[in-house]
């Protein structure tokens, strides 16, 4: 058994640091990188870029709304279909050619924040993110949350998909993430954490926050590396992974 | 005898239109996309992309400082060369991935306001825009004002060249641009700006503000569609050239 | 009778002209100035200051969303209270200076676009704003839509207030604006829109998009300056009022 | 024998923290507050305002070029006199307000980064910065590095001075900072710099780099807060000037 396990990088701005990617990069096999509308800019994404190369993880563009202030968590509405593709589109490409002036490429595409929280349940945005993922390049991996609209935006545009679970996020009944505002959401202990992955991982099930499992197809897990336990957390996870008998590899390399 | 008329499209911002953009593609066979950060943002650039393709005239990149307050007119010091590879890159990976989803590409890249005009003087500059362009896709075409350090960067890169003349613009006796802040800078008069361009095309050479014949390769002459009478002194020219015999084709189509 | 013509102004940003700010200040008596978050920028309100002044109309701050790009169009979900009254304050702050500057002062408030859109309806958001302007100048005049959530907080605020009507757009039976997306929506006839004006003034009450009458105070009216007709309507509906005997002048100086 | 120190703070942006603000406002007597062009942003000026105020300190705006990026750093060419004072204004209106709000008022004005260093040798940006600080409000005092051109600017625009030394930056024997990128252009050693800081005040001379003592008039000290030792050094400092008999407080509480 192997797993993916992603994680957000690449998210300071100017002379702004924010994350410990030095110490994430050695726990993730596939990292997203911001792509400067709510957080990165050129320069932190060909650090970035060079760093997820030298560790042989899989570089993934991470694009979100344009809202730097806000960090791309505050859902902006009354975005066109296609203002929505050009937004995706124009992200991507950005990182395309980072990746390519640093001998690298990308492998993949997981959108960020309010986009992709607007695009789990909206028909509209998530076909639109798709479709500007396929346009741009058919053989890019989209990264979309288990059970999630998102899922049937990728099967419909026909892109390789890698469904995605929470290492560190509580699930309704229905599969979708439990509401950062409820008490519960986000779990913080990390032994509690790892276990939890080891068990979703060796049942095929989530559990829900009522008690509910809920069968989800898991090709990646993902570890966060923004708050200050994080790299804690995602060293436990990784060790017990291990001592479960789960290999971690990138996505793309599982056989 | 052909020659390439390029100009600077995809100017507007959000709801800020600039420009006589659908004019000027009647009247230019290369047209220089703004890439959102001195001007444009991904939607103006799907919009241009389309235009451009329809017309079937050469679309380059035409990166610029991050400067939307100032239009890239404003020369930024303090970046380094790395910061200026990232920037350019970005901004041409952004258009390509627009272009791809148009079902179009990116032939060319010309650099915008101050930054190009840092880099006609400062060899860092220089050769940091032409290693970026280079390190994106070397095929791409570099077009550089005729006798700027720009061209020694360009060829140092061994990126194929345009070379440009400008048929609005005022020369120094070194075959640098008469700074706009100074009288005669700028030629407003139609009719004279055309012969002029028939006159440089045919002698290979530019005269300068005092009267003086200096040798240029010219591949391409870059016209403008951001004054009122841009599309006016356009038009003359192209019947002027027409009048002289003069034709005219994308430069990558000329052989 | 006596009613004020508010008109938005100084939308401009950077190298971007917008709206027809020399031919408005004629018509109008109060303007609302942008303050540089949805569009507008300390130049343009310096200038768009001096205009107002020179022509002695009311000089009032307009504040709008973080969004430069959707120029304040776009609802932006997630902000708190305080976050508002933050945004708010700073923005009518900015535009305070630069009116002092110049040797005038800000007379009052009139949030732009989506922010007014959903203060309309949303009490929290509403508040946020009052609060803000009685913290910053409780003598300012809080503009606001008649039969809006903002009356209700401008009032529970203790701010004076200038109930606002539109002129060229219609209404629901409940005293909110038809959706721009409905048909019908916008007025675009000089002679109806100046027609319906008077008839509102004459009789206090708006006549929904239903047949149905709506009593409302009317202090100030809503005239826009930037669509192609705006002058002609603007000044066609000036020319109606004063055929039928209704004077025109800034709201805190009718008695 | 009484010295004021003052130390930048606010500096976050959105959800990037920076500095060691809840550390600093212990030891500083002065604070200057981003304003939102290089740093900071609405939500930012208020928690440092209310962290100022607080602590009985002054409240200063500490306006910067419109540079996010690059943390208004980097020399921007190009501005016009007018566009200075307007985008000088801009800024401590906001905080002018932001402060109201927190029931506080802004007491002076410092210019940041590449700005203030422009002015220190620019008579034209010196003479537009003072001109912008008076004509919002003449009281405000103006902190200006000692022996710059802001201090003859400030002198002549009739403005209250506060006459600034820095404590951990080389000077050359013309009494400008030695730049940055100059060996020895920053001390480091917290001892080194409390010594001389002491010696400085007890002296009313600065000692060059070159060992040439300069003349110069001292009210404030500036005390850095943004490097990692930054706290400690400033903590040494105050102990040192408490062990020699100098006492701290605002500049404008100083008999």
């Amino acid at each position: 058994m192997t797993i993916d396990l992603n994680c957000d990088l690449g998210e300071s701005f100017g002379v702004w640091p924010m994350g410990s990617d030095a110490a994430m990069i050695e726990l993730a096999t596939s990292v997203n990188i911001a792509c400067g509308f709510h957080a990165g800019d050129a320069d932190t994404m060909r650090k970035t870029v060079d760093l997820a190369g030298t560790h042989g993880v899989n570089i993934g563009a991470h694009p979100g709304y344009r809202d730097l202030h806000g960090f791309g968590r505050r859902p902006i509405a009354g975005l066109t279909s296609g203002e929505i593709e050009n937004l995706v589109a124009y992200q991507i490409g950005a990182l395309q050619a980072i990746a390519t002036m640093a001998g690298h490429r990308v492998t993949h595409v997981k959108a960020h924040g309010a986009l992709s929280n607007v695009a789990c349940e909206d028909d509209m945005t998530a076909r639109a993110i798709a479709s500007a993922v396929k346009a741009v390049d058919p053989g890019l991996v989209f990264v979309v949350p288990a059970n999630s609209r998102l899922v049937a935006a990728g099967e419909a545009a026909g892109l390789p998909l890698a469904h995605e679970v929470f290492a560190d996020r509580a699930y309704e009944d229905d599969g979708s993430l439990v509401s950062r505002r409820k008490p519960g959401a986000v779990l913080h202990n990390a032994d509690e954490i790892a276990r939890r992955v080891v068990t979703m991982l060796q049942s095929g099930e989530v559990v829900s926050i009522t008690g509910k499992p809920i069968r989800m197809r898991m090709d990646t897990v993902c570890i966060h590396g923004d708050t200050p336990d994080a790299v804690r957390i995602a060293r436990t996870l990784r060790q017990a992974l291990k001592d479960n008998g789960i290999a971690v590899a990138p996505f793309n390399l599982i056989k």
